[in-house]
């Protein structure tokens, strides 16, 4: 298993003309969330193009895989290094174990369809649990666990208070502690690549964790959290319906708007422990 | 040419308990923002399922095939129907004017890759600009137009007060008078509609336009604002790296967190008009 160094590129210097109603328009030094393709290809062979931070690839390429249920187990692949011919860093190349072979018809259609495979939500969630199975533990959490989380998340996060542009995604234990935290453009990457983490140093399944991610929850966001057995998925913002759907018909709390000293319990609230704070 | 009529449902009920420190959980009615897939065919083949707020689904259909360069003049298309066979209203047909032909390989190739076609940012900005050439119009907007708009946003956005969780995308022309304004859980989504409102209507190019969003500008916004010759895009949070990259190449004013009374111009300053308020 080789992991790559973190490329330090999260964020990138800009010029900007900043102006205010009244002022003249000044020129100010910014940083901007910094945004490039990246090329994942299986046994060399490309499977798909995504927009994200770079940083963490290996992690992301590893946690879309696992979040696409190519892989499995940690043994699957053999290692995962940037391509040789390319000296852009944006192409990883994951090479599998000898007798590993994946499903690309799956893969091609996956992605194809936007991590959908139905004509309606209930076919969509279907489709999932056909591959990751609901959830059976009786994992509970406590509402004031939860409640410290976004704090933790903020002070942790590197990129976010200097260019107001990154998601961020961070999975913690069920007593709060942050287990890793990854920033990325994309909601979607930065979950594949805390997944990937977990998956790279043989940490999944995370069936005693949380997922708290700093935006929105929409299905596909539960629907990952799924694939590496994480029962309570908390967002600072709203969650999607077909979030909500997927998390009830898959043993998952939902939580949403955690912020401050509140929450909003939208799916399978018997593991939140409604403790006084 | 047909026409679909919205659909109402944008937002969908929920049950939600709310928690708050110290005090009791209490189950509430809620609103959440609805999620489902939506498949868009063209002349009887499935090109893309996208993950959508349903309604104004024919102009999300339109929107997407103009934006991946796929067709240009409304001529283009005979109808966009509901696909009969299925009753889930999660099944959008193209159908194609007579001797109008797509290059599905080229559909194929971008949906795959993301609205990405390169291994670099600088490849995936050449590859968009093959098919959209830079923009050589002299539009300048005023900024104290601009600083009207987020309001004028906010004012008209139908679902976002009620569910926090809907990113819009809005067209104003130059004096700042909205034109169409979209919602929808993804923000891809939601540019594709209004600028599928413009084709339906036979309002594209919007060359004399702003194109505004409620959160950050990623390459993907840019680029499909390029492809409807929108010159002004503005967004109420930050924009990314490559966004900038792309705006500043292609000769589009990229305005970043257009708040309260001030704005950051990160690529043509030359077409905004710093005037007094």
């Amino acid at each position: 298993m080789t992991f790559m160094p973190p490329k330090a590129a999260t964020v990138g210097p800009a010029r900007v003309l900043r102006w205010e109603a009244g002022a003249r328009a000044r020129r100010l030094r910014d940083e901007l969330a910094a945004e490039e393709p990246l090329e994942i290809r299986v046994d060399t062979r490309p499977v798909v193009v995504t927009m994200r931070t770079p940083g963490h690839d290996a992690e992301l390429a590893a946690g879309f895989l696992v979040t696409e249920g190519l892989i499995q187990r940690r043994g699957d692949v053999r290692k995962i290094v940037p391509y040789e011919r390319n000296d852009s860093g944006n192409v990883m190349e994951v090479f599998l174990a000898p007798g590993v072979s994946v499903d690309f018809a799956r893969l091609t259609r996956h992605v194809f369809a936007s991590s959908s495979c139905g004509l309606c939500g209930k076919a969509s969630i279907d489709a999932v649990h056909q591959h990751f199975p609901k959830l059976k533990s009786r994992l509970k959490v406590r509402a004031s666990v939860l409640l410290r989380l976004p704090e933790r998340l903020r002070r942790a996060q590197a990129a976010f208070e200097r260019t107001g542009g990154l998601h961020a995604a961070a999975v913690f234990d069920a007593r709060g502690r942050l287990v890793v935290l990854r920033e990325d453009v994309g909601r979607h990457n930065a979950v594949d690549k805390v997944i990937g983490d977990g998956f790279l140093r043989g940490r999944l399944p995370f069936d005693r964790h949380v997922l708290l991610v700093s935006g929105r929850a929409s299905f596909e966001i539960v629907q990952k959290a799924l694939a590496a057995r994480i029962a309570v998925v908390a967002a600072v913002s709203a969650p999607s319906s077909l979030a909500v759907e997927f998390a009830k018909r898959s043993g998952q709390a939902l939580v949403g708007f955690l912020r401050g000293d509140r929450m909003n319990v939208y799916a399978h609230p018997e593991r939140v422990v409604f403790d006084a704070r």
